[in-house]
């Protein structure tokens, strides 16, 4: 497949298209496109136009489009439709989706929209679906799935399962429950093409299956469902009864924005931001992490202004503030991320003192290696063998004390229920920083005895 | 659910059980636990215990802990095990999870291993998959999938297609071929329930189907298949045949990896490892990077030297020398973590010139803010407005070239074909520690006039 892309000319031509109404030859255009791309183009289009274009479309497609857009433009998007317009583009869509479009309505818009949907049913389950917090299982899970009950005869199982296919996408497994609603197992459409039609639901099911409560965690869920290989995976109430079902998209899409989180926060940006965004937007992202990372110099030049006295006699000392600096925060940075990634793939063993101490001779070793390099630097650029051991040994107790801190600063924030990982980027460098210049020009001081 | 926890009791019952042979215990024991839970105990035992277990539990699930087992433990099993015995595990598996275990084997085993397989289809199609690149959609797929021609009716293909399903785990599309193997489409399991059986395939199947081919990278495919929300993409070789097909489970382990990948990247860290390697193992991943660091160190060190005559009359100028490395260490990391992401993602619109301009204006901005709480601090500290005036406009000036080169660099080594992460962390840090603290003594030395 050749992938798409969103060039100039396709973007003017589209805009020409636009602006000359020439709506049949934007329908035929747009034909070809799947919606993903169609976002894609009118994510890059003004207001004016993306509206003009969403209207053209059929409800069909663009209801998907929609799901597709940056926040900012499906909200500008939707605020030029009425509530009927917006009722026919939900009316498109499966329950979750809907409901998180929904969700980001005005209050006072959603009672239109939704009085004017049709299908009741899938009212129903959209207010349903609305009511579950957005970070949890029940915010990521869709009403549409195909259910059995254990006392039906293969027969009238596949017979109802045709009905109930039409309004599911993608069906995954077959879900069994009882009377009362409550999850008892599963069937796998391929063992429905291999049954014969006569046997009792009963008789087949599959009574092992793997399920997530109402207010699991999506990265709970994204753990269960990637560790376990599941393609979907039913969402089952306090009592057990079968309330909805999630499928990997969703999840995939869990995994990637929980992964550049981390990423951005290991890089100290502070919230969920892209390149293309603005300069006011990048700034609240980036600021207050760099505002951390000035107080954190400040402090450091404090420290050094306190050993004033020794400037006249070892000056060097103060040139090698910043490699002390940069080397607790790089040790500091590399523990904490193996601790955060260990604690998000939950294969962290042992306790926290055996870590700690494994961490000590890693850094009592890695700190030698280096101290040796600095030293013989030192050494023969300075001619003073008593200074460039001075500054070494100070090397290598940074490196082990910024290790143990970059070890169990996000250790001890798990524990309190914290995101480990704000612990890694700034947060850590800054407290090294400080950290290292005090243990560096103290130790200093003690050897060469000023 | 409640998630499977491997706790100390659980391993030490379980090591009792191998130590004291209680074979149909262990084998009850193991009997409710899923394979991937099988494969987190098996990784905590010692070789010879884990062997034990591996040979004593049937190789219908045995092969799927294989799959599920840390390399180097699976490694150590291989080792214990017969070709025979090797070749029963990798009969029950998928030739894309069978290809990847004999991939790792030593070469002069696979042959011993192969000969002992019965299946001999499933040896071909595993043996074609050895022959692709590991870093390949080739070397992803399975060849496992559900395909018809395009000339049968739906009867015949629903009669074929029970046949082929049965060693097929999951069937999430059937691909439509012609006479020559060339991929002509796709019909949903979903059509095939609604559809008259005397229908031919050529009048009810999809000719729009989404693929990749043999050589794609595997993050292309990761991003294709979570941009269209496929589960499952066929791969076509060179002329457009059918050769394989790939499923999200796969998808979701190259996202995390990649994740895992960059965010260890970003943080220092050059090889995958994982909080429980060796000292060694670890060591390894993370000594070049502080070598890199220590490098920035020493010439920041040596800069400063250089400018060693400015020390008697203003020291202050040093003591904030940590406060310039950190700050133009955060500004690159945070500017290239950006572009990093964007090129991750796709999303970065518009050209370098544009990019740097907006980096720049963004750096100007954030760098004003930071240096008045600069200058404030330092001018109420030491009392001389010239010289906070000094270390504040240099401070502006490194952020601005720190934002530059934490933009440029990443976009760069995009554009020369290399993977733009390795920009971000220590690298980034490095050369922006050297880069700020010659700048900001150059024009200090300016400003103040000696």
């Amino acid at each position: 497949m050749t992938p798409f892309k969103l060039t100039d000319e396709l973007l003017d031509q589209i805009q020409l298209l636009i602006e000359a109404g020439k709506d049949s030859d934007l329908q035929e255009s747009m034909q070809e496109y799947h919606y993903a791309d169609i976002a894609e183009i009118t994510n890059e289009l003004d207001t004016e136009q993306a509206t003009y274009l969403i209207k053209l479309l059929d409800s069909e497609k663009t209801s998907d489009v929609l799901t597709e857009l940056d926040e900012d433009v499906r909200e500008a998007i939707l605020n030029q439709l009425t509530p009927k317009e917006i009722a026919e583009e939900i009316a498109e869509l499966d329950s979750d989706d809907a409901a998180d479009i929904l969700g980001e309505l005005p209050a006072d818009q959603v009672q239109g929209v939704i009085s004017n949907i049709e299908d009741k049913e899938h009212v129903k389950d959209i207010v349903e679906l609305l009511r579950y917090d957005e970070d949890s299982a029940g915010g990521l899970m869709a009403k549409e799935l195909v259910k059995v009950n254990e006392n039906w005869t293969v027969l009238t199982c596949v017979k109802e399962m045709r009905e109930q296919a039409k309004n599911v996408t993608r069906v995954h497994s077959i879900y069994v429950v009882d009377d009362e609603e409550i999850l008892k197992g599963r069937l796998s459409l391929k063992d429905l093409l291999t049954t014969s039609t006569r046997t009792d639901i009963k008789d087949v099911y599959i009574p092992k299956v793997d399920y997530v409560r109402v207010n699991e965690k999506p990265e709970e869920v994204a753990k269960i469902m990637s560790k376990y290989d599941l393609e979907a995976i039913p969402v089952v109430d306090e009592i057990g009864r079968l309330v909805g079902r999630i499928t990997i998209d969703d999840i995939v899409d869990v995994i990637r924005e929980e992964a550049d989180k981390d990423y951005q926060m290991a890089a100290g940006i502070s919230q969920d931001v892209e390149a293309d965004d603005s300069i006011w937007e990048l700034t609240r992202a980036r600021l207050p992490w760099l505002i951390l990372g000035l107080i954190g110099g400040l402090g450091a030049a404090a420290i050094m202004g306190g050993f004033e006295e020794m400037i006249t006699k070892h000056a060097v000392l103060f040139y090698f503030s910043p490699l002390i600096a940069a080397m607790a925060g790089n040790v500091g940075v590399q523990s904490s991320a193996i601790v955060v990634q260990g604690l998000a793939n939950d294969d962290l063993k042992g306790s926290i003192s055996d870590r700690l101490w494994k961490e000590m001779l890693l850094a009592l070793f890695n700190g030698l290696i280096l101290a040796v390099i600095l030293l013989l630097f030192t050494w023969f650029w300075k001619g003073s063998f008593e200074t460039a051991l001075a500054i070494s040994i100070s090397l290598v107790v940074v490196i082990i004390v910024a290790g143990l801190v970059g070890t169990f600063t996000p250790l001890f924030l798990d524990r309190r229920g914290i995101d480990p990982a704000i612990a890694t980027g700034p947060f850590i460098t800054t407290s090294n920083d400080i950290f290292g210049i005090l243990i560096y020009f103290t130790i200093a001081r003690w050897i060469l005895g000023i």
